[in-house]
């Protein structure tokens, strides 16, 4: 038995998340099936973050024990062949006997994409939120700083989350600007379910007059959910990167949100 | 009456390419039931390329002439209202009486683009062509060179091209290189029926050791489309820009692989 770990590329659009469920198709689950065909046995297999139906990963982490008689290049070219189109092993590498990319991540980032103009983009289609409306973006960046630092997200967590604490350090939140692109990126040493979508929401909620885009300390002291905004929808959203212990970052290889 | 030109963006996957045929799903017909139902009264819509099926835009330009009382910016946004998401109007104005598409344009440019290197990749799949065997990049870039010019391109034409002169003067033929990716460019007067997949797949059979990488001078000259290389596949493909008299250029707006 030897350990693995894989960093893991996939558009989310036709996936119902990370997770197995049963009778859906999940990323995990496909991931499972074809390491299971390769080893002869049940492979369990551990992600990073748990994605939403329909969020997209350029970097997301995984880690599984097997007897593999391959070497880790050929168990990338033998997984690539197996998965869809739509995942894509970007690299695959021995672990150390005790690495599992959930407990031993030390943070992760996610990026949530807007496209601020007009007209939509029919290439970023199903990766991008299309905001064509007008936005505050000076209340919106004020606001993101105020997430920076450990805070309870009560208030920024679904009704279904089962984290037993809800309290969040987060090491960066800003938004970016790239061209008609807005990203917003936050980097956290973990996540509550919704947590990123439920804040983008709220932020623009804010940025679009609809809320006191000043409230966000206010509506963090208030644990209530109900006093946050909507959950953004999930295409707009991408797991970038997992951090474990310094040497061992998992960058995604391919960063540009096309 | 008024003439318009719209500026296009499409994923090519989902068509059977840009031109009407009876039965299919194309980027003109969708486009003429559109503009059918603002205008109440058919209209017929002239393309600046007839992109093959799967192959994709950036920077298609299209005329039409119409009864509409909408300003150009409302037409654009009703267009993209009634549009699928994978095809975009990304600018609409009224045209001078003469301007047609296809017949008024100077030069257009098309992208074909691979992915090079061990393992494909799920943001850009159905964008790129995945080329993880090594090539002869400097046989390709020396013999897309000798593109440049005035040529009989009867060797890289398909069977059903109706063009009447296989006379064509390319401006510039070069590769690009971006990160793993693999940029062809080929600006030209006109182009034949698959003409630019047929070069590329024959470039790449130079690169990969399959045929003489020099030999691109003798198969213009030979004028036989048996001798040329494999129809490369749409997907890699993109029409990037169609130009037109000085100041009326219609560099596509969203330029990356992505």
């Amino acid at each position: 038995m030897a350990r693995f770990k894989l960093i893991l590329e996939y558009d989310g659009a036709a996936y119902h998340g990370w997770q197995v469920q049963p009778g859906l198709t999940t990323i995990q689950g496909l991931l499972q099936e074809a390491l299971g065909r390769l080893a002869g046995a049940p492979v369990a297999v551990t992600g990073a973050g748990r994605t939403d139906a329909g969020v997209h990963a350029l970097g997301q982490v995984a880690s599984f024990e097997a007897t593999l008689r391959l070497s880790p290049a050929v168990l990338q070219r033998a997984l690539n062949a197996q998965l869809p189109r739509d995942i894509v092993v970007v690299q695959a590498a021995e672990a150390a006997p005790d690495f599992d990319a959930r407990f031993s991540a030390r943070s992760k980032r996610y990026r949530y994409t807007l496209l601020r103009r007009a007209y939509p983009s029919a290439w970023h289609a199903g990766r991008v939120l299309f905001v064509p409306y007008a936005l505050d973006t000076t209340a919106m960046i004020e606001a993101a700083s105020t997430l920076v630092g450990c805070h309870d997200f009560s208030a920024f967590r679904a009704g279904t989350c089962a984290a037993r604490s809800p309290v969040r350090t987060v090491h960066q939140a800003q938004w970016r600007a790239e061209g008609d692109f807005w990203h917003f990126e936050i980097t956290a040493n973990a996540f509550l379910q919704h947590m990123v979508r439920i804040l983008v929401g709220t932020l623009l909620e804010g940025g679009g007059g609809r809320r006191n885009p000043a409230s966000l300390t206010d509506l963090l002291a208030s644990r209530d959910r109900r006093r946050a905004g909507k959950t953004a929808p999930p295409h707009g959203l991408c797991l970038v990167e997992v951090h474990y212990e310094p040497g061992d970052s998992t960058r995604g290889l391919v960063e540009s949100p096309g």
